[in-house]
């Protein structure tokens, strides 16, 4: 099983200062840098796109940069995010009709590629493209918005998902994304999740460090 | 007719450091800050969206805030930002059904409403809602891709714009994008604009002061 | 010029007794049915379709149905219309990319045709197919939304479709959907429609009968 | 297992006079008001929307209507037939690809939520969001199209939906349709049905009282 | 003026054996070979793509090829008709919402530029893009559906189209496709077309080249 | 099982002269003509559509037509392949929301139907409809692009095609299409394919007959 990684989605960070607080997330220990990509279809709403991406690796940002496509159609976009410097690049199977194209088109950019799966999403598409996926995301909130708490039958589908990637017997990523902090992440963890993205949890907190490190106390009694 | 506005496009700024950023156009001359909205389906690109003019205001820019949407549909978009502080909210009538509609929803929040035209795009639909627009915006290269030369054939439609306005004896705003920068913006402004969008003319160049004043020493000599 | 004819929404009407509302607005005095047809997506709302349309038909309504279809694409429901027994049917230009097509889609079904024109669109298109509409639609309010009132811009639109009419010589209708009730018919009448869709001022109103008599001495007034 | 529920498609009924058909197949015994919802887009056809479901509230139809919304997108329209009075709300999950939050609009609504499955349309997504449906509807013959037979193989999925039921635990209501009638709703009930959608079997009938009780002596000899 | 072109649409030829009927179609007389392409999408019809148009040009097939093409959008695929040796590239406004743009890829790829408008759509787009055209093409039927017959009123839009050719001095091929044969070809010359789309008309009958000569005689008599 | 049937696609054929190249790879021994549709829609690219199909047929072919539709939506066109005189009409299932009507159409047409599955899609869909389909194909390539190299997963994913085909009892053929060759046929006959699209495997061969004969000795080889 993989370390346990910290993303901080900067979807929760200040845009006017995005390189300090990057800079100040990874300083306090976050491991990567969690980026939210919306394109007002596939979700209703609008973030921000590869330039922005670009610019924190401009700034000095060398930490893994973990792109979270919400957007559909999805394979021209891929090419943009391959070019700013992304690290992991995700997409919804519903949001595209040929998974394994798009797979290969970030795998061929050099990048880490994975498939995130909305709350009622089902695993089937796994199956046959286990061997070109790095990384799978599970959802537990729905996408698009904010504000929203941990849908408790993830923790199910964690542990579905960490069966398959524990009999593929190959080295991909667990990551959960919504509702995630400090109360609940031993518990997410113990559920088969090594990379965990939280937002508001550690850009609303007053101390960045202080966050991360309650969450790394809890994850370490989560693998005993 | 109205005072000349500068208004740098942030497309063209450091999007890591974007409170600076902006607070130095503005100090160095700039009026308005001009903020492109694409969404990967309108146009081929996916840039920023609310949450960053959202930040900005909440950095303490109090300079009109100038949003271009390049989105389509457009009225859902429109109640975001509205929230987040624009000032003009300005779209472009293929990207809608109802552009009454959207230029009224515009108002309603208390916002400034416009149109923008293509470079292809006929200005005939100006015609039934002069009552409705505070600003004409017309693209002088294609949106959605940078580095672009100004089109000449715009001048011609300027001149059009600008006559359309002064009969209706209205206060519009006739803003110009693409390809402006110190050389052309005086014979731009003869043709009739009174707000200059320019990026990378000023972003990419040495001293954002030196490039205002030379574009204000230009548009001086357009209005004897 | 054509005598005026009076079409009650019925979208204002009592869909659980639609068969006798109408029977209701025709024995007081009305001249068309207005059918307002909404698909959720030309317009963000749903109504009624084709079935609704026959059963008014099998109820024994004789009287012209208008059926106005804000919905897009045209081409495939105009056919159900056909069969249902609508007697006018018109779009809008945006709503296909076959204008043309649709024209003649209706006509070969031995229907009467019509194209609607929303508060901002252009009436460019009737150039090339006055030899095909039956009947001209202004919306004087954007479609897909109740209670909205007359957009004033209306008269001058309507001058200018009345002033095409006449151009061309030949027997088609004008007319006006949005905002129409007693105190500006008379006005809307003299800038040239001589059709009058009206919803809420009809089927809202104790009495349909009053409504409609005073309408028509209105428009007695306005062509001398 | 819940009691039987009968639940007549008024898509059969005569809609010019909805409100009587709707009182006279109540007092002939049936027990819900299924409302069938299509917007020419994910089936081709277009029916009725929530202006005619509201209508029936206030005509003083105080039985649950079922609201099968054979639309997509799903969102929008929920907030609609939330506000026209529904009591269930249900929608295809190949219509939506964030069918959780569908599903907690319409709850959060007041209303019960479900999920509607077409003929060749895999169970799997309920695996995910069984503790948010109330009701489960596996269509019987492709929807969007009158006059179709029974698809024989829909006995075996609501064996298989019914397990799914059972093995929950939870009160979830089991609906078919199409094609159903006097002759087969036994068989039906048989695997699993509790709710049961007729449409031409019920208003085509000369007596609807005479189908309803023959629908139910079958229903009785079901479930012994 | 430019000189007369016929160009034979091979959407009427063998496509068993299209290498042979186009060598004989050029060989009868024909000077372009006219190229439908159609998507399902843009017209209710598929016809053929890029590799038929390159398999021409590895058969043999010098003359200029001229792709109409009946898609959207365009942009994607112009790339795949430069690269399979078509001549001109026309499309229709209606089909794209950067018609600049379009005009310009199709320049920067070697090719000849055009614009297609059904019988319908205004010209008005033209005015900003005049010196981006080299073909201008006016559809007297509407694409998608064989057998039509010529639109009369297409006489007129081609002398509003001739006017604005000569008054822009450009050197912008005028081309007219639909329902064309030798009895209507003079009176259309007369009108201001140069080029001449024929399918049904030179294929369908028993010797291409007498087809072709009548039409040659005619077109001399419609410039005396 | 059936009897093992080679399948050349025609997208590899020389589209200048296709009757003489299917006449040539029939008489090599072929059994069926792959016939490839793509629509720009469903898949980036665009090829031929039922006009070719029924060129085909008008010139003489006789073998069955396997048209493999890569287009979205699917019903409109499933119309025109039959009457073009297609044998097999297969579609993907996520190119349309109703695969049991689409199923229909065919069998109602005439015509032998079918499933297609990209290389990550699931199998699930087969369950219901397994009664209603004469071919299942899987994509051992991302259809739409050519020279790809077979999937290796699809072995297994064959096997898994080839129980539930076995388990069904029926007579329904298992097709394989993309990068089969000589040197892994019998291996993917062994897997459970009986019928084999090869494109520029034969087409690109100095002779189609030696290709075909090889692969024929092959799979003699894998049904001992």
């Amino acid at each position: 099983m993989q370390p346990f990684v910290i993303a901080p989605s900067i979807l929760s960070a200040d845009f006017a200062r995005l390189g300090e607080e990057v800079d100040n997330v990874l300083a306090a220990g976050a491991d990567f840098v969690h980026f939210d990509v919306m394109d007002n279809h596939y979700v209703p709403n609008l973030t921000i796109g590869p330039m922005v991406c670009a610019a924190l690796r401009k700034y000095g940002v060398t930490a893994p940069i973990d792109a979270h496509l919400m957007v559909s159609p999805v394979d021209r976009i891929v090419g943009d995010f391959i070019e700013a410097g992304a690290t992991y690049i995700t997409f919804h199977p519903e949001a595209t009709q040929h998974v394994d194209r798009s797979l290969q088109l970030i795998r061929e950019g050099g990048c880490k590629s994975g498939l995130v799966f909305n709350p009622a999403t089902p695993l089937d598409v796994l199956k046959y493209v286990m061997d070109k996926v790095d990384m799978i995301l599970l959802m537990s909130v729905n996408p698009g918005f904010g504000g929203q708490k941990f849908i408790p039958g993830t923790l199910d589908k964690l542990r579905e998902a960490r069966a398959l990637i524990d009999a593929s017997g190959r080295d991909i990523r667990l990551e959960i994304d919504g509702g995630v902090n400090v109360n609940n992440i031993r518990e997410i963890a113990a559920a088969g999740a090594d990379t965990f993205v939280a937002g508001s949890a550690i850009f609303n907190a007053p101390n960045y460090q202080e966050v991360i490190e309650k969450m790394r106390s809890e994850l370490a009694l989560a693998r005993p």
